[in-house]
């Protein structure tokens, strides 16, 4: 039987707070109800002390959602803890993240405090948040990806002693290898003696693009949750991309890992999130970039067609790709053509198809390969109206 | 002391097959002056036999730049090895990079063969690219992420037995975990006597998001080149990450590598590679792109202003770029706007100085931080004819 591990998306919060990124209140509840569909375990909704505006959409995603956990975010200070419990009221199961930093970096430049100090306040904000009305708390141990390791150990047992059912080990810079953020969770688990009262979660930035394998290596070392993002948007260089972790757990079946995501979701929410964000993903992004199922040399074209495994580890469908991009060549017939333009919302008639056939043969002949990319400025090379047309809709 | 890694760029090769990356000879001549002066070892510069366009540019690029070794790709066919020999014949240095599927996948489905087939073929294209004119050999194992370890290791010993110099382990797919590609690796430095003899070289794929992290894992366990392209472009979602695998060892000193690398020039490559082959990089792209060093949550801002290195694992000019992109806010004065303008381009004179401040006040209360982006829309929209003119530079 695989184990689950369960996944924590926090693309309205971590996601959200880059600059241009910001989204409406009716928007988060947009792409809220499309995490509940994805199958999320726990939807992180804001950081409701951070303004009003985020306040009110914790409350409104809470009513929206009902399946996920719905989180919000707070420092271990009382006024966010309070902030959080009062924004998480509507939610049916609720919770509060709420930590400090844990770095020996952090608690003296950021905090200007000692281990010690933190210690106490790390177990008091638990144990403050814990006394609310919530159905969860989960601890984030800030910058836990560069902190002392017997320190680190101390506070995780210290905060689920407190009562924290979840523990945040956050490699907020993105500093860590995947050795390195393995070995870590590993030590945890040898030498935290209450570690079984609590989930481990990780939490991977993308700093030297080492997110997903940092939290792949943490699950293969006990880690149940990953905290991560559509199309890995975030802070710099952003987080752990959702659609790759859960792709990896969903291809390595070896791994004896699941999650609760429908993976056929994974290629609309992206766009959903690429649009609204208006932050374009990448021609090459793993999974959901406009390329990642596209073959296009020679050689990989010709083994492709003859096998699709043989360049094909995951098949376009399982994440919501319609079909393969390599559809159309000098040797597609007229038919192949007309699917294919019918796909991207065209229709023809017979002599209008005639037409475009001529000139896709043409174009198949210089390019070998024509993408949906190419047909669409055929479209509106040859028939400037319908492409217009289209656009409108 | 370090171990030197050897990077192997196939910006040209691999990046430039993907179909609309397509670039002019000149255009190829421009980037792979630019790889010459960031530090690269070696250039694949074309798959000869594949068209007179990409046969004519190895021969350009061989006479433009002179201190990599400059590399053709070559199916394990003699019109293929012929034609590579002939095109490198300008190079200071040349080598031939031949090979053959090594996977039972594309063994069967691919070449409708046998491993001993595969394995006399292997070794009759080493010795006949040996018995060309060039100076270096390079075999490529392909699909070696999912070869048969035990055929791989007789594989790589047979090459290397015919004079391989460098043998090349790639996961074509994508498919490996960074675990399994290490293990791979160590078991031909296990299993393979004159292993010794070569360099051993990983080349991986991004189908998972996981090639920086294979790579780098290669490299822990005995790989000495890595094949890779500025902005991880290529086939499907790309290979391996040039400014990543550079920034992990330069970050990472503890791991005791380094590479010939100018690091300040990452950045301006990045940029011309995307322009000239149309490939945006996303915004949360690691090393390179635009939000990579950009600091915007309120949390984050403030403990980055006490001390940059809480959040800030790599200094921005050390990828060459300008500045940390985090400089304004409600609290930055004229000077700083005046400042920043001007590094977008514009001289403004006092009184237009002073009426964009307030209209920056206003967008600073409403964003918080304001991007360089936010500060181009705002010249946009106030002064049209200004951004207009800027345009045309």
């Amino acid at each position: 039987m695989a184990e689950k591990v369960h996944i924590f998306d926090t693309t309205l919060r971590d996601g959200e707070q880059v600059p241009g990124c910001q989204l409406t209140t009716p928007e988060k509840i947009e792409v809220a109800k499309e995490l509940e569909l994805l199958g999320v375990d726990i939807i992180e909704a804001g950081f409701p002390i951070s303004s009003p505006g985020d306040f009110n959409s914790v409350i409104e995603i809470s009513k929206a959602v009902s399946e996920p956990v719905i989180c919000g975010l707070a420092r271990a200070v009382d006024k966010d803890i309070d902030a959080a419990a009062d924004a998480l009221r509507f939610a049916k199961r609720s919770r509060i993240h709420t930590g400090i930093g844990a770095s020996d970096m952090h608690i003296k430049y950021k905090f200007n405090s000692t281990r010690e100090e933190i210690l106490e306040r790390a177990v008091w904000a638990v144990k403050y948040a814990k006394s609310k009305k919530v159905d969860e708390v989960e601890f984030y141990a800030e910058d836990a990806g560069r902190a002392d390791l017997e320190f680190l150990a101390r506070l995780v047992e210290a905060v689920i002693a407190a009562g924290a059912n979840v523990v945040n080990i956050p490699d907020t810079t993105g500093y860590c290898l995947p050795q390195h953020y393995g070995e870590k969770i590993k030590y945890l688990f040898d030498h935290v003696p209450n570690i079984d009262k609590a989930i481990i979660s990780a939490h991977c930035h993308n700093d030297l693009g080492l997110a997903t394998a940092n939290s792949i290596t943490g699950i293969m070392n006990g880690v149940r949750q990953i905290e991560c993002t559509i199309n890995g948007v975030g802070e710099r260089a952003g987080n752990t991309s959702l659609e790759e972790v859960v792709m990896v757990m969903k291809t390595h079946k070896d791994l004896g890992f699941e999650t609760n995501i429908n993976s056929k979701g994974l290629y609309g929410i992206s766009r959903l999130v690429s649009d609204l964000m208006r932050m374009p993903v990448q021609a090459n992004k793993a999974i959901v970039g406009k390329n990642a199922f596209a073959h296009s040399s020679g050689i990989h074209q010709d083994g492709f067609l003859k096998h699709a495994e043989t360049y094909e580890i995951i098949n376009p469908e399982d994440v919501g790709v319609p079909a393969s991009s390599i559809v159309l060549t000098a040797r597609s017939g007229r038919h192949a053509l007309r699917y294919r333009l019918e796909l991207l919302g065209y229709l023809f008639d017979r002599e209008e198809l005639n037409s475009m056939y001529e000139k896709f043969i043409a174009l198949a002949d210089r390019k070998k390969l024509v993408t949906d990319d190419d047909l669409q400025e055929l479209v509106t090379t040859e028939y400037p109206v319908k492409a217009e047309a289209a656009k409108k809709h």
